[in-house]
């Protein structure tokens, strides 16, 4: 009744990127108050005084998070902190979040209320308020959708179509570590499953976990490069692993990169527990994801400024486009970069 | 794992509104430029120019649509203009969308092309640009999930809040139809599962389909109250039915009603059909819901100004809160009005 089978494309073909693709090519803006539509973190709006940037985000019960191991205030936690990395990584300052949920039965007040206990940290945290959102019952299981608003003097928006030859590249914190916090869950639901009188056991690994867990979105790195004077020439969150993003500022910004293996920031704790699971740490960075840091470029004279930085690292190098993303290795063999990301169809 | 069990309070207990109290009660606004949060349809947010108006809704498969009879691009449609008249109720003028879908690998690309061409044709015709969005798989059926964006003179913004005593009632269009067109649109999904051989008959009732199927916003209405100079004194869109939605507007206003029964507008294609039914067009105009027509009030000096309007009904008006809200019937009597509104956790 509903589709036409003959001229069938599965999804799976496409990938999350190529629905995108398809999407965007689509829309076309209208608005001379619609300054920057998708293909960005976040929108921006001018109406005439600062510039409103607007960035969504959907999560899926058992497709973006478990709840056999995911406490609902984290949860709660996380549904902001991950909207409100859009809107930093726009250079901009996020004011206001709408959230949407739906939920089965299956749930009480009280886990509703555990819920929105992390949304509300969150937003006290960052100073947020919630101005919004929608509330429904759902068939299966549990559903978050927010909209975080922020703004932006437009003279500050950085987007990703920035970065020019010889910039460098940057990236806040560490990575990986969200992803290996995410295979130790995983490791002890298993264990847990085959025989529920063994307790988890995630002692010492605080690190890893929080990183997957309860992001933190990366205000401090925003006002880190105000203070220093450093205003990026593009910039975006990692959301689905560095490779993913670089690619995403590449192709965006029309050039190429290195970067190089021993500079990508990588916990102590995320290394040792990735060569438990006989993974290798240097793919777990470029294509774990859900780190929520940013990876941002600037111009070669600010590098005086950001090499003794905290929590900044220079991973590379911006390049002309003809030589593509690479990664240059520990051992100085070059390697060209795949875009991973996280292909929500292929699975 | 999850909950307490000792401590659990069912959300069939509570119902949605019952929801909505709770988490309103547990936000609290911290920034200057949050005009207005949640309790109106849409957030307010001054930066500085215009106010910035925002709007979310989610929608979902089984809940709130069923594809056995909804047409993707209907959809895609609708998903928009709800959105929009939550934006019109407010009196401003929606200008972005942000369009997030979840969909299980059941659905192929065509049929995502069919629902984003209805998105299209809704921006079109209300001039929107889709400035955001994402997009997920779903383990179940299809999610969306819409946040619209308007601009508004801060002295044009009309609240849930301002109706005052004498002051009149009115509502657009008419009311009742949408509930009519998914009774009809149940009773053949009934019958072609009793047997697929008989095809559904659904001629000659375009109207009510239409208003169920592929609703629009008020646009022209607020136009209209530009043109002869009225600004409502509190205004909201009918979406769960005028009985609930004069429950939230006479809740805010502190104010209590008098409507008569005579007065509400009901299209003739409804009223025949309700009959059919063996409904009482009266329920289904007060508690029928998806209308998407705007309720609200106006000042008594406007009398005249808006009694010739085209699409403009005038239904009752505002009575001191002591006397509660109620219903004239055509014969006279007052009866009390019930808060109905959709329950979406008592099914």
């Amino acid at each position: 009744m509903l589709e036409n089978k003959q001229n069938r494309t599965e999804l799976s073909q496409l990938g999350e990127f190529g629905l995108i693709d398809y999407i965007s090519q689509s829309i076309k803006l209208r608005n001379s108050s619609s300054i920057k539509g998708i293909n960005d973190d976040a929108a921006v709006i001018d109406n005439s005084g600062k510039m409103t940037v607007v960035s969504t985000d959907m999560l899926l019960e058992n497709i973006h998070f478990d709840l056999s191991y995911v406490p609902l205030k984290h949860l709660g936690y996380k549904a902001v902190t991950v909207n409100l990395s859009d809107i930093y990584a726009m250079n901009a300052t996020p004011k206001q979040i709408t959230v949407s949920i739906a939920i089965s039965n299956r749930f009480s007040l009280e886990a509703v209320e555990e819920f929105y206990e992390g949304v509300a940290l969150a937003c006290e945290k960052y100073g947020i308020d919630v101005v919004g959102g929608d509330t429904s019952s759902s068939v299966h299981g549990f559903i978050i959708s927010v909209t975080a608003i922020g703004e932006a003097n437009q003279e500050d928006l950085v987007y990703r179509d920035g970065a020019k030859e010889t910039d460098l590249i940057c990236v806040s914190g560490d990575l990986g570590g969200a992803y290996i916090g995410l295979q130790l869950l995983e490791r002890e639901k298993r264990i847990f499953l085959e025989n529920p009188n063994i307790q988890p056991d995630l002692g010492g690994n605080d690190y890893v976990l929080e990183k997957q867990l309860k992001p933190e979105a990366q205000k401090e790195i925003i006002q880190l490069l105000k203070d220093i004077g450093v205003k990026p020439t593009a910039m975006i969150d990692v959301s689905d692993g560095l490779s993913s993003e670089l690619f995403h500022l590449c192709k965006q910004s029309n050039v190429g990169c290195a970067i190089y293996e021993d500079k990508i920031p990588i916990d102590p704790q995320t290394y040792n527990l990735a060569q438990e699971f006989n993974l290798d740490p240097t793919v777990c960075a470029l294509s774990g994801g859900e780190d929520y840091e940013l990876l941002f470029t600037i111009n070669i004279t600010d590098f005086e400024k950001v090499r003794n930085a905290m929590d900044i690292s220079l991973i590379g190098h911006i390049t002309d486009k003809s030589e593509g993303l690479n990664l240059i290795t520990a051992s100085g063999s070059q390697i060209a970069l795949k875009a991973q990301g996280w292909d929500a169809f292929s699975k």
